[in-house]
């Protein structure tokens, strides 16, 4: 059994506190926040203890790993402390906001050999690691062109929006992870370029919400990535693998399977999961599976703080070229 | 070449003429129809030559085939002289409504043999006919179970049906044909039922516009028909085949490929063909054909004569299982 | 909350136990089954009490509701005891495999006034809902023919089947149920053929593997219900209803949305759900939901007892015209 | 009617001159090739004039249309020649691979005041016109994003494109066009990148064969296309309009529609068409039917001479670009 706390007790912290519940190998221990009542709150419905100070884990030896849910500027220190005090980590994504402090950290850790895990979940979805199984099983050739499709279901408030770190590292960090999971290698060349097509306010902090990349590989492969901060119609999260030998499509799930036929033609009335919470649950669950295997079979964990590091790179790469308007190279 | 005497320039025959004079294999000599404007215009069209009489298109040796599409009650009329002319003979379903006559016909041809190809246009539709190889080739098993959906778009007029045979001769010949073609088996039980759900004036003529009909082979497979005289959302036939290893489905074609995805979830916005002649388009090409490559190549016709009997004595079957209430055995 | 006792251990007792327990208005209390191993087994997996005789539920005023998931032939004394001691009833179908003793079991329990469950558990699957909705909501019209397929993924071994009363009582039972659901009318006519095509061995025990039935309503509108023991493919459950204004289907949900195009076709590689625990989840925890809802407000049941027993003579009757070879008549 | 001279008797003009022939209201009068016995083959089945010297056809008043379709090298001076005449134009893309000689050529023509049509038929096929028809009529408000994919399905000779004006001219100027129609607004911005992953020997002629292109627009819509010389499972052409308020595609049309489901999952087995001479075929009857509607009722031809002009400037830059790595600014 895996003993897990978990600092953060928002609503994504909730959603992992009842993934820990549910599993048959994690018991959740301690329940941290800064806001006690959340952590009270959390801790009573899986029998947890709130506690007001992180020392007091850190301390208790029963402890194996924190799953890390709190504000992204906490993230760098609670890592820190965390990996000192022996702990396997469990991090939501980003590291941090600035690549310069996650290598500052990553300095700090480096020595402290205990397992962290970047929560990079989407290569846990079904059908997304479906389509990369396939691949690696040859059924399309050689890869030759991606293309990624990331729309959000609705965008937030410009307030909360301007301490995202910008739309890149905020909401294309997920797909930056995809394009080295799916293509196995680094980017060489990145370029963006982005409108304000949802809401204006946003060029007020110099931000866009309507994006399109162009990344390219070592190897020659091409990748292009779109995306938009509002889709009327779901949460639209697809991938599209083309080889030599054919293509891959990871396309949405349905909420369900009624179809209905008139004479204007034929609806499927069904509708996309609303929003990543529901589109990824699985996803998410399997990725705390993952983590508990790594650390009960003594094996590697995956995707690594590397690949969290190498995310954020290409996510300021994508910013410095949609400020430039141009392309920006890349020696990874 | 192969020079063909059309008779009938109704709108089937219409459509036949087309196909002929499209054919590169053939030629259209003659039309004829007791409606010599009609004729004439069609002729005309074509520079084919419009009779009054079908004496002169049997006398004139140049004539290698008929191509019946007249009314129904003079077929056999007509086929008895073509085939005692000497002329091959692609003849439109039903043979005749009465199974009487068909037999008596088929006495007095059987020894001149000349090639007759009944019409069953369906066996030559792409999707039917590669469900058809498909399953030939083993990719199910063995079948089990075939489920057939028979959907005209519209309905005519009460008048019109009075002489139609009733909607077993006049619609579903063409879904026993197709049971027949798919199990490669004949029946040995129908049950049949039937509502007026559609038009209630049919009661009026004791037919039926919407029909449930089960059928069973000598060696245990089962078939269902279902089908209407009315589908708003278009002209629906569709075939499924079950067997031991699987299922194969012939679905039905789409009009485009354009799909609109909105809240309320996602539409193909294709329609379905509106009729048959749409519909089978395709089929009626590879139907002429067929019949066409038979007489070049000396080989038998297909379906034959005996198919559209067939046909006709499930027509008659499932006729007298409505009005009886109760399953007809058959001896075929 | 409601309190449950929960009558049998096997695996789809233990399916309602995972479910009593992961609703946040229901206790499980008590584990009941006549292998006490089991009982415990299940019982402490949630903190019940496992009993060896059902005197203790009966008798404990804290527990408000049965769900008896015993072997069928004890169901009617169970529900008999549960509601004279006036305890709630969520029964798994059958009733009973004889509708003698099921009209018994009704006599005997009519006045007790408990609310009685039947777990036809497809009423509550949400794309059959979904269509069952919209046909209320008026999307097609007028209701005109159902058709509905039903494929069990693997047939069981002929001991088993010996005692499950036949393929009509044991299998389609869902189906009969459904069309009632789906139609809001009774049978007046029923109409059934089968063949042992999976299993010849089934013929020893005059049983069938593969069924067509057809039904006709009051009003006169079709239904067709074919089904198989064995489908290679998956749990294959479908249903299509079609009506003046169009036409509405509920097919199968997919385990995944991963394509892959090469050079033979496209082909979705999503296969379906196994088997009926996988493809019904979801329906099985709606119907925990709705009965624990109809205790909690006060409102009706549903599906009731009477429905139980509709169906239970619908299969008596398609089993009766299996073995006559005619339609049998209903006035229900 | 419509008299027509067709100008090259190749692959594409012999498709040009059955959809002629074909035409109700278009009478084939001559064919011109440089190449005798073509020409004189095609004239001869459709019973067409052959002619050695162009000067025939410009010096017959009865002509009324040129259908050019002569290699690309000749279009400008048969353009020319043929306004001068004043002869209507139907010319195929593109006009010529250098776009100084285009505005040369239309320096010569502007005010010969002849209706000029160039042959972008991709804005006739019924799915991709389907969709324009659809985003105009509102059903998902403002464009904000277009997706084009475009795949041929194999590559020519290293040989043969080496005269083919790159990969930029030759086969993504249809995509060029198909951004200006569906977007009705010009480029602002266009980067391009490519790679050598088909075949290598590309490299030996400074040409790519798979492609990635983003392009602005005035109003900042984002649009991405990406294409490839070779896909194994046919022409794959896909265009794809998200907007605030919902998402059109224009999917692929299928060969058939049967499916087969088995164990391992279900597959259409249904190919896409082969090349766009299949694929673009009913484009192909109405890009004719719309020039000739035009003539008839004096309106203006479209797509026109400036809209090949423009996808050509387009071309240009999406070449520079690749060269010079760097996105290239436009002010149309």
């Amino acid at each position: 059994m895996i003993n897990f706390a978990l600092l953060g007790a928002g609503r994504i912290g909730g959603m992992h506190a009842d993934l820990i519940a549910g599993s048959p190998e994690a018991i959740l221990r301690y329940v941290y926040d800064t806001d006690q009542p959340s952590a009270r709150e959390l801790a009573n419905k899986y029998s947890a203890i709130a506690v007001e100070s992180i020392e007091q884990i850190l301390n208790d030896d029963s402890v194996d790993a924190l799953l890390i849910a709190t504000t992204t500027d906490t993230h760098v220190e609670l890592i820190i402390k965390g990996a000192q005090a022996g702990k396997a980590i469990l991090c939501e994504k980003p590291i941090d906001l600035s690549t310069e402090r996650v290598l500052q950290c990553w300095d700090k850790i480096k020595d402290c050999q205990v397992p962290i895990q970047i929560a990079f979940n989407r290569r846990f979805d079904p059908t997304h690691a479906g389509l990369k199984r396939q691949l690696n099983e040859g059924y399309i050739g050689l890869l030759q062109q991606l293309i990624i499709t990331s729309r959000d279901s609705d965008i937030a408030q410009v307030e909360y929006l301007r301490h995202s770190g910008g739309i890149f590292r905020d909401m294309f960090i997920h797909d930056f992870d995809m394009f080295r999971f799916i293509t196995g290698e680094e980017a060489t060349e990145i370029h963006a370029i982005g409108s304000t097509l949802i809401d204006p306010d946003l060029a007020k902090i110099s931000d866009v919400d309507s994006v399109m990349i162009t990344i390219k590989t070592k190897s020659g492969k091409l990748c292009h990535i779109n995306g938009a901060r509002r889709c009327v119609y779901g949460y639209d999260q697809r991938i599209e693998a083309f080889g030599s030998n054919g293509m891959l499509q990871s396309n949405n799930p349905r909420s369900n399977s009624v179809s209905k036929s008139i004479a204007s033609g034929t609806d499927s009335m069904s509708v996309l999961n609303p929003f990543f919470i529901e589109r990824y649950q699985d996803a998410y669950r399997a990725q705390l599976d993952s983590f508990i295997l790594s650390l009960m079979t003594d094996t590697p964990t995956s995707p690594s703080f590397t690949d969290g590091m190498m995310a954020q790179i290409m996510a300021d790469a994508a910013q410095e070229s949609l400020v430039s308007g141009k392309p920006v190279m890349l020696d990874l």
